[in-house]
């Protein structure tokens, strides 16, 4: 039941030796969600354990080339080791542009279905559903349409108490998991509530890259677990954040405190930074479970059971 | 008065970990000749510690993706950190569409010239001349339209045997080294043949990458110092190399061998291949001078100077 977080590509703009452009691959049950794809994802990918057959859809916040430029050696890799499985690519309007351009220039030999769902929306909206997860895609504050995301494990289904077996019906038990009250035919009632629990606590995850601040942010992602955010300066260049649209390491440790964020993971570093450790001490000041991504560094949201 | 080659990505269109797609840079007197820019190219380049800014001639052999798809990111950060010195892509005549995608879509806040000069030969011909270079462009047996090069060093200027120089006046060392004979007012005659040499040999590489073997190849590149030549595949392999159009580790040797060429660069190596020795070995039967390229290699061609 893995939920986990890794960071393939902490760099901003300017990718540097070992600092690689934005990719993070989440692991949730096994099933691998794609967030954003810079030059050198499909390397990063191998290099982390990554099958690419895993990968069935791909989510690009923002169409700048340290986001995407990667997109097309992965779909040709996908090609060339014969994916025939339908990918699943949610980006802004403009990603159709790309891809079109893919499609009619490296694209012979193609032969799996590339789906381009649009991102279009300014408040928090499901975009993707699964048995077991729901993503949101919500807008961020950039300077070109861009967008977040919200992964959240569902709720588990109900368990029966241990203790409380038996005696019930195997029709009872069903009734009661799915959280309806059982009236027997002597009158007696059994309320879910009395029988039942919830196994373990829902987990989610955010990712938030790239942005400036802004106020609805934090209400959005409210009770996250685990937030990505960009922090690709320090405060010493508050104005250079502010001036492209981006974050320093104490507003996105801003945002996680007021979100109450489980763990905050920062990335998206400006080169000018090659020792990180300002940008996490400056987090720490004002959210102390911060920790930096690495290429390669994975973050687990564990899973927080209930007591039966 | 360097000459050498740094082959920087050696895989073929499937990279694996630690082996990138095709990027090279051969480096002549300092000035870098980028050829080919696989996925991934800026970052290796920054790891073999080459400066974007001594870059001005970009050489794609053809537009398979794993040759090009750097190409997006290199030039957005050459633009991020300000170039402004015009830039020079040879590339073939499609290259125009990938260049004009580029523009339109990442292009804002390029100030930089980028200026694609369009390979279309069907022979060996001159496509770059500076004062101690020479680049000929020739086309390779390809699935597609491709391009090989060779690169030459200028013969250099003649010097005066030292134990020559007393004796000869300015102008006369002038004519002499410029390969005119001295008629003085006396009737002496100084043949600038007895006067001078030629003080070093000068140096040449050829790069011929995807190609499948074909006749006139090793004519266009007779007595080439250092050949990189692909190998994408050992004999075990031959009729795949056949149908794709591409060479064997066998085939390539061939091509060092009857060209005469001084050392054999072999690269472009499949997935299939996580041990390259059969590679090498196979290679070493036909042309025993022959090195498997790696990752952040150099292989130097050395100055071979004449005695005076």
């Amino acid at each position: 039941m893995e939920f986990s977080l890794t960071t393939m590509g902490t760099a901003s703009a300017h990718p540097i030796v070992n600092r690689y452009p934005s990719a993070h691959v989440l692991n949730i049950h096994g099933r691998l969600f794609l967030i954003d794809c810079g030059e050198g994802t499909q390397v990063q990918l191998c290099r982390c354990g990554f099958s690419f057959g895993k990968i069935n859809e791909i989510f690009i916040s923002h169409l700048h080339g340290d986001h995407v430029f990667g997109i097309f050696g992965l779909l040709s890799t996908m090609s060339l080791i014969g994916r025939s499985a339908p990918l699943y690519i949610y980006a802004p309007r403009d990603f159709s542009s790309i891809l079109n351009f893919f499609l009619a220039h490296f694209g012979e030999g193609v032969k799996f279905t590339i789906e381009h769902k649009v991102l279009d929306c300014s408040a928090p909206e499901m975009i993707f559903e699964s048995k077991s997860t729901e993503v949101y895609a919500f807008p961020l504050n950039h300077r070109i349409s861009t967008f977040g995301f919200l992964f959240k494990e569902k709720e588990p289904k109900m368990n029966i108490f241990k203790d409380k077996v038996d005696g019930l019906t195997f029709g009872e038990m069903v009734r009661l998991k799915s959280g309806e009250d059982v009236i027997r035919d002597n009158g007696q009632i059994l309320a879910f509530k009395d029988y039942t629990y919830i196994p373990y606590k829902s987990r989610s995850a955010a990712y938030c890259s790239d942005t400036a601040p802004f106020e609805a942010l934090p209400q959005w992602i409210k009770g996250v677990d685990l937030l990505y955010h960009e922090a690709t300066f320090a405060s010493d260049r508050a104005e250079m954040a502010k001036a492209t649209n981006h974050s320093t390491a104490l507003q996105a440790a801003t945002v996680a405190k007021l979100s109450g964020a489980g763990q905050l993971i920062i990335g998206h570093y400006s080169s000018r930074y090659p020792d990180l450790t300002v940008l996490l001490e400056e987090a720490r000041t004002i959210f102390p479970n911060t920790f930096l991504a690495k290429e390669g560094m994975k973050f687990e949201v564990s899973l927080q059971q209930y007591n039966e």
